[in-house]
């Protein structure tokens, strides 16, 4: 029960946005009453604050299991793109109400799953620095902006990939690492 | 009056985003009545529509100049990808509510949009596809999916850049088109 709660809210939200939907359409979406909701989650910011947490503190547990098996810093990295970009067909409605959303969350809340995401962009950062300093990655680089604008072509592709499309998010994963490492540029 | 309606909304669809937001919130932050309101625009819909319409037009214009008037395939690249970045400084909150609130708008107006989105994206594949056959980029890149990731973390740095922290809107497009150029792999 309280899993169909999450889904069928997951699925109302990316529809018609958090603000829209109301605790009223998710109990009726899955047919039962609000005594059955209120039974789980305390309110429809709890929910949301559920929905935030699990999705952040597994996506750091992950990363955690990447950073302590990998050993080249082109592997972490690489291996990190490549499950976020994989996750857009399990958790891809997740994704993009996630971002979207959060300024929904109370103050605290807030501030407790920003710092989930900040350790998340840290880490990957920290990838990044290390290469740098390891000569895997070029000197030139800025780390925290580099680390920007992988997770920005990363997160962005939760809002426009179809994997029923013609590309699977493997190779979409495999075209998104060939882009990081080598750029555009025809070798002079 | 009308442009102070459409300041005064972006600044409140970002705050409590555009469902949230009511025509009586719009009218009291500028001390105004609902009458001068519903003088400039029909319905908060058509404010919607007004603001998505008058965004993607100017950058369509100045896309349309930067092709014509640049002659290599990195320079038009390079060119429209700092124009959107430096735009962070002059349009940022409404670059942020522009993917955010688009699925607000009606049907027919959120048909006209995609199709000038989609032209806008178009324009950039075919300078990526042109480079890759004069030969100035990478002959296994995949236009399509380089594209995305452009647009990718060009749009996400919307959510996130300050231009008023550490790096001004020039230096991070500098940062981000050295990134598009080269990658992140030392050279070998």
């Amino acid at each position: 029960m309280k899993k169909e709660l999450i889904t069928q809210s997951i699925n109302l939200f990316v529809e018609k946005g958090f603000s829209a939907t109301s605790i009223q359409d998710i109990v009726d979406a899955i047919g039962v009453t609000k005594g059955s909701f209120y039974y789980h989650f305390k309110s429809k910011e709890a929910l949301l604050m559920h929905i935030h947490l699990s999705y952040i503190d597994d996506l750091l547990r992950r990363q955690k299991r990447i950073l302590e098996t990998e050993k080249t810093c082109r592997t972490k990295l690489m291996k990190v793109v490549e499950f976020l970009i994989e996750d857009i067909e399990a958790q891809g409605a997740l994704g993009r109400i996630y971002y979207r959303e959060i300024r929904h969350l109370s103050a605290e809340n807030g501030a407790v799953i920003r710092e989930k995401k900040n350790q998340f962009r840290d880490n990957i950062e920290s990838i990044v620095a290390d290469g740098i300093k390891n000569g895997e990655f070029r000197k030139n680089l800025q780390p925290k902006m580099t680390t920007y604008a992988i997770l920005g072509m990363t997160n962005w592709s939760y809002q426009w990939f179809n994997p029923e499309g013609e590309l699977s998010v493997s190779e979409l994963a495999a075209i998104y690492t060939d882009f990081i490492l080598n750029g555009i540029l025809a070798e002079k």
